[in-house]
């Protein structure tokens, strides 16, 4: 996660951002503030929270370089030395490099496009250098935002091979964002472990509502009367990593599946958007399988 | 459902409402149109809607009675006669005789407060002869509203003969439509056979998720980013009737269980109102476990 | 309207539509419906509605000609024949029949590929033989879908030769809908006149708040906590035509003006293709500058 | 606005919370955080805002006191001498003592109704001491939840004179907050300067749109398709105060006024029920007439 060592310089802006997890105690907000303000940094966001259950003590802080007295690797040094007295576990980011975010997809177009349009025009701030793909539909999609796109074909008898040629490719990418916009096949416990970077899925019902295959089908069988998407990462357990986003449609008698799908599309573009800008942007951090997404 | 033998007259409106379901076939919106046409009435409100996956036919169809050349019962007489070529079941209604509904509540004050107001400004349009409920708390409230309340204490080893005190009740006062305003108890199915008419009920949860008690408690544990509540009839299986409504809300980290709750009891006193409202208007049809909602 | 002559058949589905204004008064449903049926036309569907303050009766039919005994223009002649003893207003639509859209674009690239992406997953039902624009940027949009472009300058000094010449393009394409998505000038009311078919506009204001230009600035400068968008038909009075559909999203003292402007962009392209698919589905109709959009 | 010398002690929590504006400035955050942990408060929420626009830094901090080393009037004065350098405005609040809201009525009941429901619920954490009228209507509510009622005849002869009966009463009951619960009279602004403390304001619109009176007529007459309600704080010029919450619907052509004005009911006992809950939260601040509600 510690993005300013492998990842390129890409912008004017020059913030430090710093997520931190630590057990509840006294004193976490004044240290962190004040470390950064003897260094000159001038803090322009911060916040935090509490989860008074599990007595653990979550922040996010946001501070300007201009005039900080550390250069990035003694700032990193610097909180490796500060930080174990917390049992503080600490994640930093600089806003003038880019993250590298692969998009996973199938044969589903609308969430691909959501995405690209909404990265052409500044929303998602990442480059996109490899949009995979066990099929070749959406190629085209690539080329016309162009993006590189690769084929890798997975049936049943193949998907082990099929996903170590994905995790080659990721890694040759430098990839440390996965994004599945409506990816139809489940990744192995072996691809996740091994991809070792956050992988954010989109999966279009109201989770935990409608688990598994055709959510909507299971929706319209049950007569309810809103839909939903849910946006979360990715773990073992199928659609039962942390939520980072929901996003619902009303229905009504009049809907029939084919409605439900097509209202669910605008839930799932909605749900997926937002949960790769929040994560693109360092805002979300996980613990005790939630999220807590600092706006 | 016939109402217009056992309620009494009760405000000026003089509309006839016909509910009919019956298998697909041509003609059927002609038919109605036409015998009301024919006898002089004239149709203020017609919606029908057709399960193209049952082939069955839904539709409700309201019009003025003021020049309609049949008396009330000649007219239900006709429909019986003419319903069966079309195997038609209807239910009709009129707008002048009032419902009879009947609260049931245990301690739990919003939902009560909130039908009660509604009910006071005239958007909900019944007599509300009863409040039942298995403690005190609430008496109160109703005295405040003049409606009499009675308590039948309610605990597993009396809980049958509790029961049939509560049907008692309710036939004694002509009940026709029963309210579960979270009421805490698990209706039998002894109960459900024996009521013989509709029972609303409001699960303070986005049903299918989280059936059953705690669904609050539930949703925090689950760290889900949208909570809600359903309305829906009371079949013996627990909160698996038909749905008629779901009202959600936004959550985040920030949402402790208890502000949950809170968040929750708005929606729980949304999707019960519009359920009562909705129902009181006879704009509900329910087949194979599912509502048609016409609005 | 009456799309049966003009336009090329499409699809297989064979249905009929009728729209119909009228003065309110008995026997309407019952008219049409067996007009319909005595025809052997089966209703799909039928929805009606009474303006009482106006007296005005509106409704939407929809039929299968299947079996039914009228060719089109049979058809059509009977309703003209028909309909002026009810002072009946009508339009005659057929689903196997297209309707040819053009949308005019200026620089805002989200709107035209929201509109392009729901055309291509058939969200949106129509031809679109033409994309206009006053500037360059969208041609390679419009290419990717393969649509044809063409871009007119348009300046104050030229303003009424450029509408001209865009008239002309549109008569040539034989477009019976205009779609303004996000095009940045103002039509002339000669324009409007002389284009003689529905044109629907979207602004970025939840109108009739903050009409004109820079809304987005405007809402900001006010403080108001909730944004939205605005689907209208185009009528000479800047942003005061009938409304079909407003689309909202909540914002806070976080969001900036561009931030207003990037959620804003959400609400502009749901309630733009909101507002596209019913008026292509022969579901609105308008009255005293309002819409009734049957859903 | 320093609750803790006229109110009573009220509750177990024992928190400080303190509002602070001023210009924006590098060690902001790391002063206060400091100040605070020096003398062994533990800070529970921290949230801060800077407005570019302007320059301004807003920031909401509430911490614990049980260990902390300054009793509450030792804190005050140790804040007055440390803030001028920073051109500091902060006020100071205790969770443990309660703030006292008056709330005037003329005859909805909706309002007044949610507003005592939730107050009865703890969502609503003050002290009501009085309810003020024009009207009789009522006082049975008010006496209901055994509130103090009082009645002032308003009419235009006498405005003058019933205003200054009204803040007689307002400061005799040592009211720090005055909620317009659908009062419908409009306060003067002798009035409102007088009074000296805020005043929140439920409008039935979503303002901007249908300033003044009668809005759901003039939402109606427009044909919008969503409707809202605006809290907001009171200021001298009618309906521009600074908006704290909006709460819209959605409505179709369905919906005649009196549906408005019914479905506008819900918006409008949310939308001020929020803004009186934030509000004694001492979650709002507001410049440049706008406001921040740090949630």
């Amino acid at each position: 996660m510690m993005g300013f060592m492998e990842a390129k310089k890409r912008k004017n802006s020059n913030n430090a951002i710093i997520l931190i997890v630590c057990p509840d105690q006294p004193g976490l907000v004044a240290f962190i503030s004040n470390f950064i303000h003897q260094h000159h940094g001038n803090i322009v966001y911060l916040d935090q929270h509490t989860d008074y259950e599990t007595g653990t003590f979550l922040m996010r802080v946001e501070w300007q370089l201009d005039q900080f007295s550390l250069n990035r690797e003694s700032l990193y040094k610097k909180l490796e030395e500060l930080t174990p007295q917390f049992k503080m576990k600490f994640k930093l980011y600089f806003s003038d490099y880019s993250q590298r975010m692969a998009i996973m997809v199938s044969k589903y177009q609308h969430c691909l496009y959501d995405l690209l349009v909404r990265h052409a025009l500044g929303e998602i701030d990442v480059e996109i250098p490899i949009i995979l793909s066990n099929h070749d539909d959406l190629a085209k999609v690539a080329q016309h935002f162009n993006i590189p796109f690769e084929k890798i074909e997975v049936d049943p008898k193949n998907k082990a091979l099929a996903e170590k040629k994905q995790i080659e490719i990721l890694k040759k990418y430098q990839i440390n964002l996965l994004v599945l916009a409506r990816y139809m096949q489940i990744l192995s416990e072996e691809f996740i472990d091994s991809f070792e970077h956050p992988i954010i899925n989109i999966h279009h019902s109201f989770l935990p509502a409608f688990k598994g295959s055709k959510p909507y089908h299971q929706a319209y069988a049950k007569g309810v009367k809103i839909i939903g998407a849910t946006s979360h990462y990715v773990t073992p357990e199928l659609d039962a990593g942390p939520i980072i986003h929901q996003c619902v449609s009303q229905v009504s008698h009049l809907d029939q599946v084919e409605d439900l799908i097509r209202k669910g599309r605008d839930q799932e573009t909605s749900a997926l958007a937002y949960a790769v800008r929040m994560h693109t942007q360092h805002r979300i951090l996980t613990y005790n399988n939630k999220t807590v997404v600092f706006t």
